[in-house]
């Protein structure tokens, strides 16, 4: 196991009407530790649909994955929301079921433009679980806040003394090397592009987050070892399996359903459909997508 | 009064904690209705910075709005979310507190890319309140959703018998046209960029809704119903006041918190600062604006 | 015939080597004076092709189109090219040639990113051609300059005293507003967005320039006639109508080569292919919008 | 000397009137080797503004190029225009002049959507020099052409059969990584983003190009050294400071007149200001940023 963390940003289980099916955690928990040697989980985030859920529902969730990690992985819960008041309540919810830390995306509603926003923003969220470590989840693709993560960690720890890092789900090397370069060593630049993480890893990651390292993270353990060892060739190895999969999985539309099946399929776990406005993936394509796995990875 | 209809997107107000400010909604009514001749309002939508508020807060809005309105406005509530679950409830509420009808923008956390996702979508929201006239919200600059809303219409009636019109957000006119001339006679094109308001008059549209009807009302009210009397110069005469009032207003960056302090300067109501992540307006800017105003627009 | 002026994009004729036909010209301009009652062209624009020629095919094709319309159409050359020693070269060659005027976009390789630097550069082609009554074409969607056109202008006069109006191909229609509201009488503003004209002339717009006016122009001067005598349902019905015939065409990909595909077979003359980058268009694709379009518009 | 190949893309002299000056060809060669030990250039590409030059200026600069380089550099030359005529009337010169390479970006006037139309434009250019090395120059942000270069050179060789490689100027590593492991190891891929060269190395980049290699490639050279030692700490320690440069550098609008007048400051040679309509740098922009690559980079 490397020293380098390696998070799975899990999905959320649905029974087949689409409402949560907490019965799914454990055995997902015992998936993950067992057969992918994953111990840190992001729940919540943009894998777990985590907006399309109300308030109550990420409360639900969060706890049973609190308590059925307890002892056996890390869990950071994702407390962002588009409602300041609602990342509040969910953040104190977090202090409550002693969860390991929380991670906060930008609001994209009304779409703050300067970092002295966000980061006001961001304060205010972590004010309201003082003691929790703290990470930004910098994911401009998805809140279109292009504002750089560097200009938004700088001089954090004044306005947030339990910030942590950032789970950093951007393709600008050169901002995720300046947050690198300018930051304390506590603090952990956890890289969130599966298909170029040996890029985020030569430019000073400290670990990856990704929903393909839920079926794909003893292959990407080996991936991170073997970039410790200084083994380029065999981690290149890896990472172009894994973009030879994404590369075929993109010829069906590679969306959140369309892995979410994947995952079941390769798994064996119920996590059920998507939840609307994702469509559900025709059973063929995730099947195609699982054979292709099978035929590119072998047993861990 | 033209028989084009003039909606005013409301603010929201808070108190100086940034906390709902009910009691101002009764006087916000009166000056829509007394000063502006604005009869119809869209509550909850953009500019009243619905996704910063959380359920219970709209809910309260809503209420409050329906309530002071009753026999002299109409209220459209918006009850668009992230959560197709949280549009549900505010859509079951609207029915209860006698909303005139409902709104909904696509969601975009998860963005769908189909005119298909986006009416099953729609569908599940007016299906918990099968009553109210139901209007899609087509705002593809804050969604980032950028199916042609003529796609979202077409045969839309076979899914949402009470589908009654778009709010159209966008400046794609050719879109617009289209809707115009593929829709039956009885269903509403309420324009929704108000700074070209002329042009989508010209192709068609039904009315207009926005923000600067708050405190432009009557002057728009006289741009439409030059246009109803084919007098297009003196419609345009003030269109362009109107854009010259906002190309002013750009230069101190006219986002959401500069408009609020605008008619918090103009209508002298006490809609109070916007909530993070929009940013207070400092005071000149706003006054700078608002003497523009002045110049620009005499009493009506 | 209206006082607001049509003026159709001319696409350039080639043989079936892709090599420019110049005897395509004199039956080119019979058809757009006789059959479609356009009496002002432009000529090496977007729909010309102008950057996939070289500087001497373009000068053979200017001084072609200026010789055979003498006393029959009023012909403008876009002299824009990515080098501003080409367009300074063609922009002299258009005194030469005795060209009405001509117009410039913006370069677009190393982008310009200030109004300063665009009014430059458009002073120093138009320096080279000081007695041309001179248009800037702006065109954002294709050159990425999004620099306001309302900048652009401001003052020019005094870097180009021969500045006569802007072709305005461009969907910001408060840009195309202040642009009007802010211009001497004597400059035109002819909007180039072909499938929301009518919004462009309800702003103020002095005419229309565009591709499709080379085969709907007869219906398009109908369309502005309209306008003209405040027939706005009139008007907005022949628009719908254009709208259809492009939404149609949109279907398969409506591009260059279609779109000249679709003049060969409703105009009978003999334009020939695009040339590459742009692909031929399948025949039975242009066909197809062809029948539409006949379907759609009756003899003139 | 590594293995891989670093390569500098070179600026254009001009005199002072903005015209060609050939003089200073022979002692930039002098210095790129002697100084920066830099045994490649890339000619008329992005960074020597080629298509701000007519057709005879890029002649007369590659052929001096060829001429003063002759037994020190590699000299690629870049033939991409706006029109195929003139990149097969570039390409052919290149022939007569001994180019070592030619290279051909994506045209972008009309833009080509698909990677077969990409195929055919750049064959009918290398047909033109069918015996000269072809690299195909990648550079999304510059032509807006998205298409993926994996699928660019899939089967590209079948033909231009002197296909060769591509310089890489883009941010996304699936699409380099898929291009490495998809092709035979004769194909250079060399990476175009300097301020993330390392990623790109990572990602299996076999050389480097770019505008900083002017100043940097004696630094730079040493970051691949290390890299190729599998030194990563050290290489990243570099990457780090050309990042802190570059991030000080957008201080101050980094763009090529910017980023040539550093060039000259730091260099001593006499390139000159930019070509309109890149606007000339401010003398104290320049210094500043010259001064902090003094602080940053000793001698080598």
């Amino acid at each position: 196991m490397a020293d380098k963390k390696l998070v799975a940003a899990t999905f959320t289980p649905f029974d087949s009407k689409c409402e949560v099916n907490l019965s799914q955690i454990g055995p997902y928990i015992d998936y993950l530790t067992k057969k992918q040697g994953v111990k840190s989980v992001f729940v919540n985030g943009t894998t777990g649909e985590s907006l399309s859920l109300s308030v109550a529902e990420r409360k639900m969730l969060a706890k049973e994955w609190c308590e059925k990690a307890n002892g056996k992985m890390e869990v950071i819960v994702h407390v962002g929301c588009m409602s300041l008041k609602d990342s509040q309540e969910l953040a104190k919810h977090a202090v409550e079921i002693k969860a390991d830390a929380i991670a906060v995306m930008a609001p994209f509603f009304l779409k703050l433009k300067t970092a002295e926003a966000l980061k006001l923003y961001l304060q205010e969220v972590s004010s309201a679980a003082p003691v929790l470590p703290f990470y930004y989840y910098h994911i401009p693709a998805i809140t279109g806040v292009h504002v750089p993560a560097r200009d938004v960690i700088a001089g954090i720890q004044e306005l947030i003394p339990v910030f942590r890092g950032v789970k950093f789900s951007g393709t600008d090397l050169m901002d995720l090397g300046q947050c690198v370069s300018s930051s304390p060593p506590q603090w952990s630049f956890l890289y969130g592009v599966d298909e170029q993480l040996l890029a985020g890893l030569a430019m000073g990651a400290d670990g990856a987050v990704g929903s393909t390292y839920n079926y794909l993270g003893c292959h990407v353990n080996k991936l991170i070892a073997a970039f410790e060892k200084h083994d380029l060739d065999q981690a290149r190895k890896i990472q172009f399996k894994l973009q030879e999969l994404l590369g075929f999985a993109t010829n069906f539309g590679f969306d959140l359903g369309v892995n979410k099946q994947v995952m079941n399929d390769v798994s064996g776990l119920l996590l059920g459909p998507p939840r609307l406005p994702v469509m559900p993936c025709p059973p063929t394509h995730a099947q195609a997508i699982a054979k292709k796995y099978f035929e590119l990875f072998t047993e861990c």
